[in-house]
């Protein structure tokens, strides 16, 4: 139903195009798509929209079998607001009013919200909710893959391996599955080090910053070197993102002062075990590989994080989808499933430093690269999940018209006469002096549409704040509709391993899964059957 | 698991009493319930949360029954970021970190997440999206039960009774079922009066409103006006709220200028009848009334909105689930079912005033009278579902310590050292002018423990505005599985009428419903059957 409205509206907005697709004409009330509108007006048109979407959800199968794939996207920093202003940038580079418009995993059939705090923090990190949302268990900010009797910071503490919990990777694992992952930050950055690093500091990338705060990386080995020579890192068949200094020698403009060139380490590895491998740093190199790729890929195309997708160079950056599409290739190769993980991971920098515009425009990459992993794979036997690691504090202000530009100014303008934008943050660097007793006007500043404009807030910060509120959940595939609820983020990797009958704890294979009521009706093939007692779908 | 989960922290922060019940004293990081927060220390306590949390959704009973009775509950402008930071306080409130509690609704079953954008407008007012939350149809803004073809203001449009909408009150009134509708809000204001008005206007909630738009009231009669003499308001039997101002004379301290009292005609319609009726106007009153309510009543608690409840007169203010409890116990006497509306509506009117405080009670006085509705009813055959009407711009600011104060400021400084306030808002009347170039000190202000204290905005405005992100829909009781996903708003009356066979659309009594998995396996009291093709439950 979603993808027929959708197709109506691009159907009827084709002729009106946008002069500039990151950056469409304001509109004023009059505005927008007027054939949509109009149907809009017919009460018809909600009706069908509803009644279509009624027959989808109870056409709609779950399978309950197995889930032998399970890719996990994580939004990093992609609160609720983000969302809707996200798909409303969407639907107008389209030259739609754009808030009709849908994300693909937005058109997943199950939803949920969960809970971000850590054991210790009011909002959470990316580390300590990493380790929520890929190992289970909630801890203390700054540190991945350790329960909470870990202080941050504390490496004697975190050489304790009782207090070292295992990702759903290892889980995976030694199911005998493959494990990969993909982000556009740093490979050693928080979120994708939750997958394979038990680390007492996310800041600890490289051994150089282990030295500096006292500590010995032969006891406390750095992130990076986690991932290369220790389990689960090194068991992963697929590992592409950024951050290639943290891998080589400040000799070599690399950040480690141990001499070693983590990356040679790495391939001298598969040498010595006999595997086939491949070490890339270009899009163009990852576009060669993608119909065969090695079954070992280690693919860095930055020194730090991946350019934003509107600031990149296409010989060498890869897109977020381009990323997913090979890993799901390498992946697939393996009859007993694989785990996934793919971080948008600069919609966080965006909303820190107050870019609206990137903010969005690295969800719609991340949304692109969930399609493209959705074409790849049947909703029978591989679940997605899409969240986010927390919230931010960009608010979606009123009262716009319909189709007005969302990243312009309100229509309204403030007590002063002063506009003021529809995207705006509470804090961060977005700050301005008052001028005369009054906000200055942010629209004169003539480059307010440049993508590292930043909108205005009222608490001036170095670095916009996370958000403490719920982030979202979207799920397809296999055991579907146990993510939805509001619960602990903490929860979800031991969803995902319960669809896919891996790690620890109640599997959806392991006897009866789902009671349904009783008593009950069940037609079987034109028979009535009523059923007086439980019944189980196994 | 979760009231398990509450059971545990009760029980350990016991010894823990708060010095002021709606002020907790500020926590640093080594503050809090200790007990519980050496339990989330352990890998062990999150690993049993999430297990018993899956335990409980595969044991949950969805009942595939006709609803009989749906409450609707409505935080009006209850945003999502509204929601964390009032269990936050909830929790602190009981002398717990805060952050793990949980309101009642949160722990129903199914979480959803809808768009709220109305036909003309990018961000909701409670009158469009009352149109759709109630009558499955978006419109413009600032009209009721019309659809879009209806301009605001246009008295002669909203006349072609083709454009009029009808409400899901109505629905269930055509089915015999009975209605009722209770509000902390003027009756007649814009959420209320989507069950019952078609209006071109939100604010015609008296003639003389009509008539100082230029428009006779014989032609487009007011809100008030509606309820008391034309369907379906005067049908329902529970009518609660304030507003009293709008039923009566400018001579007797309301505001109608055609000399009539609507409470009067109100009571000479029932005794017309013969019906058994009441007319009230305290919380005396009410209580008295509570075992044994009357046929018809009408309770009007307030010449304008109720007042806050932290600031209620407990002689005259009933709370809100004292209102929900006698409109099911009135409503429950028909065995046909009924459809009750219920908003917590001044959540909406502290957010415009930057009252985080009051906005964040009015949710847990909402929440209250959710629990009560879930005591009183059965999930066997009543569903209960919450949401909201649209955002607020309120922001959940990081990084505070875990049980940090969430009314108090952050525990982190602006770059020129000042505070800030964990709760704020982009905009709003909360403005203070910068003082020698950087904000003032909001926490040197004596007061900003005070209800009506304004956290600081970087925008002002005489009235906070709304916000464009989704809003949260709960749901508990018969198909409450339909509400997940992400959806447009106008979408909520359906899914509702689906589950309770009412209105028009597809219903869950009409024939095949909840398609399952093909091919799969069913036990049936202890026999496997493998059933090849499609399966039905009806």
């Amino acid at each position: 139903m979603l993808l027929l409205l959708l197709a109506l509206v691009t159907l009827t907005a084709a002729g009106v195009p946008s002069a500039d697709r990151y950056h469409p004409t304001s509109r004023d009330s009059t505005a927008g798509t007027p054939a949509v509108r109009a149907r809009e007006a017919e009460a018809g048109y909600w009706y069908d929209e509803a009644q279509a979407a009624i027959k989808a959800r109870l056409e709609r199968k779950e399978s309950v079998k197995k889930a032998r794939n399970v890719v996990m996207f994580l939004g990093d920093g992609m609160s609720v607001p983000t969302l809707a202003a996200a798909r409303t940038l969407l639907g107008q580079r389209r030259g739609e009013t754009g808030e009709e418009a849908q994300l693909a995993f937005e058109k997943f059939p199950t939803s949920g919200l969960v809970k971000t705090y850590c054991v210790n923090s009011q909002v959470a990190d990316s580390s300590c909710s990493a380790t929520a949302y890929l190992c289970g268990v909630k801890a203390n900010q700054g540190t991945l893959g350790l329960t909470a009797a870990v202080p941050r910071w504390d490496c004697d503490a975190s050489t304790d391996t009782t207090q070292h919990v295992q990702s759903i990777a290892e889980w995976a694992l030694a199911d005998g599955r493959d494990a990969g992952i993909v982000t556009t930050t740093r490979i050693t950055h928080a979120s994708p080090a939750g997958v394979y690093a038990k680390v007492a500091n996310r800041h600890w990338e490289n051994d150089a910053k282990v030295r500096e705060d006292g500590h010995d990386p032969a006891r406390c080995p750095d992130i990076a070197h986690q991932l290369v020579h220790m389990r689960p890192g090194n068991q992963f068949k697929v590992i592409l993102g950024g951050g290639r200094r943290e891998f080589i020698p400040t000799t070599s403009q690399g950040t480690r002062t141990d001499g070693r060139n983590l990356i040679e380490e790495w391939q001298n590895d598969k040498v010595s075990r006999n595997l086939d491998y491949r070490y890339i740093n270009t899009r163009a190199q990852l576009i060669e590989l993608l119909s065969s790729p090695p079954d070992y890929l280690l693919g860095l195309f930055g020194n730090n994080h991946l350019n934003y997708h509107m600031q990149s160079n296409l010989t060498i950056d890869p897109t977020l989808a381009e990323l997913t599409e090979i890993a799901i290739r390498s992946l697939s190769r393996n009859e007993k499933g694989f785990f996934l993980f793919v971080e948008g991971g600069r919609i966080d920098h965006a909303h820190h430093d107050n870019f609206a515009e990137l903010a969005l425009d690295e969800t719609l990459e991340m949304d692109k690269a969930v399609a493209r992993a959705a074409e790849l794979l049947s909703e029978d036997d591989s679940l997605i999940v899409v969240t986010a690691d927390h919230a931010h504090v960009m608010a979606f202000n009123g009262y716009s018209r319909r189709g007005h530009d969302i990243l312009g100014p309100s229509r309204d303008l403030d007590e002063d006469g002063v506009p003021y934008m529809t995207l705006s943050y509470t804090n961060g660097p977005g700050f301005r002096a008052h001028v005369d007793g009054k906000r200055p006007n942010v629209t004169a500043e003539s480059n307010y549409r440049d993508l590292e404009w930043q909108a205005h807030v009222d608490v001036p910060l170095d670095s916009e704040t996370h958000g403490g509120d719920d982030v979202a959940v979207f799920a397809r595939g296999p055991h579907h509709s146990m993510f939805t609820g509001l619960y602990e983020q903490s929860q979800l990797p031991y969803l995902m391993a319960y669809a896919a009958c891996i790690g620890p704890g109640r599997h959806a294979c392991s006897g009866a899964t789902h009671v349904l009521v009783s008593p009950m009706h069940i037609v079987v093939m034109g028979a009535v059957l009523t059923v007086l007692s439980q019944t189980f779908i196994v």
